[in-house]
């Protein structure tokens, strides 16, 4: 009988001798009066002290305590019991199916075939999306979904993403080899992160980060113990990125580490290629910027893109879909990046599929184009409408101003805080920005992340609000900020 | 305009600035005959050399080099390159579907129904299929498939996951705060692992594992930098563990490291539990054994264990479903596993769905209990049938010895190979069975791993084989293998 895969098939017998000798440990009986039973007490292996030490540094406020706390209140109010409000609006995470947004038909038409290929003898669906389906199945082992992929992705699938990055890139090539599918951006981006880490004290690898950063980069750091580096955005000029700035930074860095990394850079991530909404603004890939900056850039500069199919116009977080883009990657560790993701055996498969299906979507005559495009800029214009509303309505708030929204799901408006609060935060060993937030959940039901929990200019107070309620519920969102704002300043000054 | 998650919408002015400054770093120019251009030369920043030591450690058989050759094998058929065979046949890894196993129709309907629920209007489906649609949908954020779930899963899920181990166990109790959905088992082993490692030099946490192993467990272990203690499996007690065996392991791995897990143990691996099919041989759970243990055991060792969707009858690799049963954890670091697994934000929605149809199959009386017990028992005895054949056709074979494969999907046989064989594999610095299998491969196009991927006792040498193929071609591949070896012997005696 075969072990290798650890099932333990008539591991009865075995097991109670492995527990009366190796496993055995009892450090003590005790004497339960209440159930005049014995109780048996063992010194645990794991402990917050023995458990691994990078582990216990990892900190993710977008799932933070507040959002625990959120979560308990929900309960709360599920099981009758009586706040100030009657919901809690989550503007914590770019979740934008979970605040409503609805998924684009084309999509999930093809992942139900995909699923259920007996469909395809259904008429309900248009030809494009079953061609689209059985195109995805021919490339599954078995022509199911069920098969394991190749480690680096399905072979067309990657074909499609490369095509679509050469039509984004104005034909800058782009070799599918170079192509790795991700289960979401975050996966590719940890694993990424994860080849770079070496070294030790002043040789330790560095990697450079604007501030405020999205937490998944300082907890992949910290797991992996390497370097944090920040750089500031510049909040005044509406989070720009200034060179000053980043040679400082690197400059400090070089005193303490070994900085080799730029975040967005070495690591750029695209997730929001679509969500541009301010006027005269629109994405450029690093890629295409170092090729039109010619070949001592285009050439040399070891460059990874992440996408994923859980923002833009899709929103489809829970497939967790996602691909990256490695160029002048040396061969030998290109070589050990398809090792290492093949230990993962395979990204899911229903994401790979979706994610071929947002690189290769539906095309001028095809029966799903006009829906498509109908709904995709249904859902972007939606999204600029919220953009706008939000920077306006946040700005006639004395003590909040906040940059216009051009991209993405977030504000991040800056709040002054009265002297008072900030002491009384203080003192219960709260950031001020959390001490803040924390209230005006409590109070309003409003779920957002503290600004400290992306990192912040020292004496600074930010929070972070996606854009993605509905818009009559943004709008009572909003009316509720600001009103929470007043009171809390008032309350404290 | 906020940049906290990244996007770099107008960076390109920017960057020019970036790749001009902090960016640059050429360190020559050379110049191309062939196209008359100059070209530039940069010291790439990561290489073999400088990036992560540990992941260069990281191997990993079931798609190590073997199963790379059997690929591009397949490319140069498909270009029409003659060979001895017309196909590859991967018996390498346990890819059920990929081997031509049919889904079960009832998971893959309600799939279908959460990926589209327009569908849900549709009269094609069974209403049992639609209500556990229907549940599903209302447990997820915005009634989408498509928005993050909790990070330690979806509730309705866990809660249905608790149900099902408690009847599987004979009552023994199940939390669903224990519970926590992962992408595949892999994902949650390689957690708990994480957890586990800290200390250096002769502290270093050891984690004692059975060889032969899957090799999961080497890779997680050698990119943690943790140490792996060995114990062998006695193969002529069909792969059976014995006492005195893991005693001697762990007071040796005492001398080097910090021994703190077993697995399977405190990581207890079910995948296989429904792949039972010796006679008088049935699924034992580590956790139910404790408690038939005596509270002195249940109550105080700490255990893990793990299940997925891609094995038993299912087969559904593709969508990475699994979940993990944590027992005895320390409040503390149940806390940390928790801030640790949301750091990746959930597991695949699709996968958590699939799982929770796994835990919560149709019922005596539903519409679809029939057929999906037919389809249930019909793969599972296809597969007893195929496990049979595997062992009584591999031991007609001279030098090959292949105990009986009483569960899972797997066969193990040991194989004696020529001296001279050994001796030229050792000139070409490849393992004797490495060297056995690509020959084999080249000769046949049979794709198998060969043992030292697993680890075996010094100077046994093993294949594994999957006993997922069709029965018809599991036949011939399985007198491909017996014409290879005798040819094989008698080229190298």
């Amino acid at each position: 009988r075969v072990f290798t895969e650890r099932e333990n098939v008539r591991g009865c017998p075995r097991t109670y001798r492995i527990g009366s000798s190796a496993l055995s440990g009892i450090s003590g009986v005790a004497h339960d009066k209440m159930t005049d039973k014995a109780v048996f007490t063992r010194d645990k292996v794991l402990t917050i002290h023995t458990m691994n030490p990078t582990v216990k540094k990892v900190e993710y406020a977008v799932r933070g305590p507040i959002v625990q706390r959120a979560v308990q209140i929900e309960k709360e109010l599920k099981e009758g019991v009586k706040k100030p409000f009657t919901e809690v609006i989550k503007a914590n995470i770019g979740d934008a199916h979970a605040m409503g947004q609805q998924p684009i038909t084309f999509f999930r038409q093809v992942l139900a075939l995909c699923s259920y290929p007996e469909l395809l003898k259904d008429n309900m669906f248009p030809e494009d999306a079953k061609n689209r389906a059985r195109r995805i199945l021919q490339a599954c082992g078995g022509s199911s979904i069920g098969a394991y992929s190749a480690s680096q992705g399905i072979e067309c699938v990657r074909q499609d993403v490369a095509r679509y990055i050469e039509c984004r890139d104005g034909g800058v090539p782009c070799d599918p080899d170079n192509i790795y599918l991700t289960t979401g951006a975050s996966d590719g981006i940890v694993t990424m992160l994860k080849l770079l880490v070496c070294g030790e004290g002043p040789t330790r690898t560095g990697v450079m980060i604007s501030i405020p950063q999205y937490p998944l980069y300082s907890a992949a750091l910290a797991e992996l113990a390497a370097v944090q580096v920040n750089y500031y955005l510049n909040e005044d000029k509406c989070w720009s990125m200034d060179v000053s700035e980043l040679e400082r930074s690197l400059s400090e860095a070089r005193k303490y580490c070994n900085p080799k990394a730029l975040c967005p850079n070495l690591c750029s991530c695209q997730v929001y290629q679509d969500n541009v909404y301010a006027e005269g603004c629109q994405f450029h890939s690093f890629k295409k910027v170092l090729f039109e900056m010619g070949p001592q850039y285009s050439n040399t500069v070891e460059l990874a893109s992440f996408h994923s199919t859980s923002k833009c116009y899709m929103g489809e977080c829970g497939f967790r879909g996602g691909y990256m883009e490695v160029i002048n990657m040396d061969p030998e560790v290109k070589a050990q990046l398809t090792k290492l993701v093949s230990v993962r055996l395979c990204p899911p498969v229903p994401g790979q599929a979706l994610m071929d299906l947002v690189v290769n979507s539906p095309k001028p005559g095809e029966p799903s184009y006009n829906n498509f495009m109908k709904e995709r800029t249904a859902t972007l214009s939606l999204l600029a409408e919220k953009a706008k509303l939000t920077k306006e309505i946040l700005n006639t708030v004395p003590g909040i101003t906040c940059n216009p929204v051009q991209g993405a799901m977030y504000s991040f408006p800056k709040i002054s805080l009265p002297e008072k609060a900030i002491k009384e935060a203080k003192a219960l060993g709260q950031a001020p920005d959390m001490f803040y937030c924390m209230k005006m959940l409590e109070e309003t039901g409003i779920c957002l992340v503290p600004g400290s929990g992306f990192g912040q200019k020292e004496g600074t107070y930010h929070f972070r609000m996606t854009i993605l309620p509905p818009t009559d519920k943004l709008k009572i969102l909003l009316a509720k900020v600001k009103e929470f704002h007043q009171k809390f300043t008032k309350q404290y000054s």
